[in-house]
């Protein structure tokens, strides 16, 4: 599995695993995705531009750093499909306040893009919280695993909301108070990837699901499992913060889950919480 | 055309052309390819990994940039894929004494390897020279031409040079003094695009093949057009850079041509040089 190769390299590196690299007062990230597996039917080329942009953006937000330039490589079968996410790049570089410095350009069979953002970072921010933390979010998880399953029927303001978030996350959210902060992940992979990956060395007790009435409304009114669209989504490009036990909880944010000395586990309901979060490489 | 596109793109930004993006007093680079675009038939994923390494490492280098980390996305269809790669990528790293931090891996339905790398530069140097300059390298052009054409009889030293060439190579040249310098490039996509890249506002005049007695000698022996192996191949990463009239030129370095005034042309015996460098999407 991809997740336990890059840890396994990591740990040869010496490198601390982390959504970006530090050196000095400077964060790098790279971060890409390949079209014919990341790339969803309702996104045009310019969503999937823009796309890679925030997700590469919310990694660096969520660490607090504040992006001095990007760059981005992109392959394509086409030299109009080319144009089309580069086109969706600059969208997301004017929405967002980026400096985008130039990149490269190769073809290939299928289009790749990878967004490379150095910044500059106030202070280091790990992902495993302290015993007597709190997690906090921004409870929006569940759209996207709607819009997943339910695009092609996106006149449903819950699904086209999904889709929307899909097609342009903003991962621009505010900041909590970074002396609150002990550790902070972006939920790409859904949330159940994010606290199994938070909870190393700790359990992890979530206290309450991070939603909106809509999402449960619509769960309801369709018979889904309301607790695998909020744990098991992807791409919502929300914060997920572990903040001092003393902090105070503001709006956006709300607490979702606390953390407890433990040997790793997530518990949800009083058991593990079944849901890993999206890997690629499954199969092999 | 990529390149044409990527100059309007470049033009669009406001950034300047150039192989590497300047910051403050660091460096920037992405340089990635695709397998099924860049990868030779006797070419191992670990010498494609290494080769792409190599690749941005000789842009960093021909501008007297100090690496100070790398990151690498890697896109695969398989596991074992990303694996190998990412095997040439650390063995390439301990050779040129990188600092491999980390990176991205993503499924894809083919190899996709991009490689970031940060330094720090003692000076900023550009593409264009001045009328006056002389244009130095270190005279190895034609091996990687031969390898191309004649790899499955890598038997013959010289064909063998060029494909080691292509498989492992070395942008570890030593440095001319920094002080001479007023622009340079490293051949990526054949002399031939190095020599027209440069002459901007400026013609350059060839003044000799910058090739091996080798390489005359395999040319004349299977009677191919020397010319065009040394002015029309590619991957040869070596460096070319423009020095003031005034500059010693020692070894391993040759002059090989001058810049004079002029609107832009490339001239080899008194005719606008045939070549123009190898591109993709040309089909487009």
């Amino acid at each position: 599995m991809e997740k336990d190769f890059l840890r396994r390299l990591l740990q040869e590196l010496g490198a601390e695993e982390n959504d970006v690299v530090y050196t000095d007062d400077l964060v790098v990230k790279v971060d890409g995705s390949a079209s014919t597996t990341s790339k969803l039917p309702f996104q045009t080329w310019k969503d999937f531009g823009w796309k890679n942009v925030a997700s590469a953006l919310s990694d660096l937000r969520v660490k607090f750093a504040e992006p001095l330039l990007m760059l981005v490589s992109v392959t394509a079968p086409f030299m109009d499909v080319a144009e089309e996410i580069i086109e969706g790049v600059k969208e997301a570089a004017r929405r967002f306040s980026l400096r985008y410095a130039g990149g490269d350009l190769n073809e290939g069979i299928e289009a790749v893009v990878d967004v490379v953002m150095v910044g500059r970072a106030p202070a280091k921010i790990g992902r495993v919280p302290n015993p007597g933390d709190l997690l906090i979010t921004i409870p929006h998880f569940g759209y996207t695993s709607i819009a997943y399953k339910f695009w092609p029927a996106a006149a449903h303001p819950t699904v086209k909301r999904g889709v929307e978030m899909l097609k342009r996350p903003e991962p621009i959210w505010p900041l909590p108070l970074l002396e609150c902060v002990t550790a902070s992940m972006d939920s790409s992979d859904g949330l159940a990837d994010v606290l199994w990956t938070m909870a190393k060395g700790v359990d992890i007790v979530v206290t309450q699901l991070p939603t909106t009435d809509d999402v449960e409304a619509f769960a309801e009114d369709r018979q889904l499992d309301l607790e695998e669209l909020v744990f098991n989504g992807g791409e919502e490009y929300l914060p997920v913060f572990a903040i001092r036990p003393n902090c105070e909880v503001r709006p956006p944010y709300v607490a979702f889950a606390e953390v407890r000395p433990g040997q790793g586990n997530v518990w949800w309901r009083d058991k593990p919480l079944p849901w890993r979060g999206w890997s690629y490489f499954r199969r092999g």
